[in-house]
């Protein structure tokens, strides 16, 4: 029931998802007055979704541990239980990231020899259909160099599961590409990730301007960090976007030009689809759906200002994610690294 | 004689410099034998234009203490020596940033009241004609509370002088707009800069996509944070360009829809015209000139891989500092807000 537009993006989500994945079937939890008109729109919809009924829901001002406490039968935690429970393979929610994250850590659990769960995303590069794993994006904002090592780990086998790289190339965001460069943190973080068995190739530094080379597969960061970089992509595009339709769209000049192509509506068309499919590749709703790794079940972020097609994408990350039987395989991996039973790190630079 | 492709575009930016600042003069330090051609080059350019022969230069490579050691014939060293004498208002350099700082810090001396000087560079916003000031771009990679405050006065005072705000609104970057988001040293220059004289007024946090809509006029972090996101908006602009092209190039159907379009082509021309407009509004060249603030004379950074048009732009930065006498107002205003004989503040979270 969360995020800005629910829960119609969710309904419609669910349904434009159905196309990709005729498999999946879904639970949906929130208030059945509202949703019941909404799964009537789309046909055969209901035939894949059991609805359940619950009037409670997180806002968006609930505070965590608030959220925690009075949210037991809350849509959110209810859809999270049923992870808990098995009756899921995934949840996927719009909401309250901080709640979510506080929940989904309660009621799932965090995976043995992991301390922190993150939060992570991939990122569109250069390179058609690589996408690059990138994380922590702000669920700590606070990290020590063992929780940047188990990122990596986290990430390595996204990477290799869901986008099948053999041996995916993980990197520790800097700004600079000698050792000598960064913080306190990120210096630790290379000398244990040197060290560390990991599930794919440490590579070194890379910088804000490499994130979308495609020359790393897992690039990790403290949540402060990755939080700021995630979000100023979000404000670049939304300004070079803004520039654009204003240069289009100011002058007169522009309009009479248009008026002169009228003769040529075909080439004119075609512009148009090109400038469409750019769009389109640029376009967040495609690269909707961050996932809360590092838990013993799989949970899914979706935007909260997003629509049926960004939500639809979520579901997808959500779809990939339990077919790959992602959490399984984490746990061999971090069993296999030794990572299981140590003790909780502090912060680097911490008294 | 700093940069990729020095001394060339050095030479290049002064003729276009020369330009918009009749007035200004400059003098060039590097090998008379790689430049005297060059500036011969550009009519009229010698006049305004003192060459000064020195055949040692600061590399890329070279470490900032080495640089310091052994730089002390380089161009870079005498050009900054320059204006520690008083013989120039300000020095340009595309060369190596970290020797720069070094070099600059050591030679025109830190003002009293600022403990460590940063990197400062206007953003573009939505908002024409209005460059939000960010800083720190990579000086202080770990930062105090205090050093914030000392970043957050000198922006100030940046904004006020340069871009005639009258009062700044000044923000810090965060993760968030609620007072308990962000980290251990965001949380406590928040504290601190609600405290403070400012000249101008602490607005609260700024995300990360909020630098470029023009709602601030100062937005404050430390270098690492800072480093990072200047990357990332520009990896975040070369993607998109990129993708850009790449929607335009791959397809012959694109092609044949420009031909489509010949008959109309004063149309063409005039949507070619407001593309270009676009791309001069988001091309990195024109807000090339990273200035180093907190320093005791005027410095300013051009991006090393400029070229003529990125350099007389740094050049411009540097003209419109001089012009406002940015130093001395600098100063006036630490005495005024009792900046003046702190001593040396510790990280934030440090033993």
């Amino acid at each position: 029931m969360g995020g800005d537009k629910a829960p119609q993006i969710v309904v419609e989500g669910a349904h434009l998802a159905r196309e990709k994945y005729p498999q999946a079937k879904f639970i949906i939890y929130g208030d059945e007055a509202q949703l019941r008109p909404l799964i009537k729109k789309y046909e055969g919809l209901d035939s894949v979704m059991e609805l359940r009924h619950t009037p409670d829901r997180v806002t968006a001002h609930d505070k965590p541990a608030q959220a925690l406490r009075s949210g037991r039968n809350s849509s959110m935690r209810l859809a999270i239980d049923a992870v808990a429970k098995g009756e899921a393979d995934c949840v996927v929610s719009a909401g309250n990231t901080g709640a979510l994250m506080a929940m989904a850590k309660f009621s799932l659990k965090v995976m043995p020899g992991i301390h922190r769960p993150a939060i992570a995303t991939y990122m569109p590069t250069k390179v058609p259909n690589h996408g690059t794993i990138f994380m922590d994006l702000g669920a700590n904002a606070e990290c020590s160099s063992q929780n940047l090592l188990e990122f990596a780990v986290l990430g390595g086998v996204f990477s290799r599961e869901v986008f099948k790289r053999a041996e995916p190339r993980i990197a520790l965001l800097n700004i600079g590409s000698e050792a000598m460069k960064g913080d306190e943190l990120v210096k630790a973080a290379s000398e244990v990730f040197q060290q560390a068995h990991l599930p794919g190739k440490y590579v070194g530094y890379a910088e804000g301007d490499e994130i979308m080379t495609g020359d790393f597969d897992v690039i990790v960061t403290d949540g402060f960090t990755g939080n700021v970089t995630l979000k100023t992509m979000e404000g670049t595009a939304k300004l070079i976007k803004h520039m654009m339709k204003e240069a289009f769209n100011s002058s007169w000049l522009v309009k009479l030009g248009l008026l002169f192509c009228l003769p040529s509506l075909p080439g004119l068309a075609i512009i148009y689809f090109a400038l469409k499919k750019f769009s389109k590749r640029i376009d967040p709703r495609y690269y909707n759906g961050a996932s809360l790794l590092g838990l013993k079940g799989l949970c899914i972020k979706s935007h909260g200002g997003t629509d049926g097609i960004g939500f639809a994408n979520a579901i997808g990350v959500a779809a990939g994610l339990a077919v790959g039987r992602f959490t399984d395989k984490v746990e061999t991996e971090l069993r296999r690294l030794g990572f299981e039973g140590q003790p909780e790190p502090q912060p680097e630079g911490a008294a």
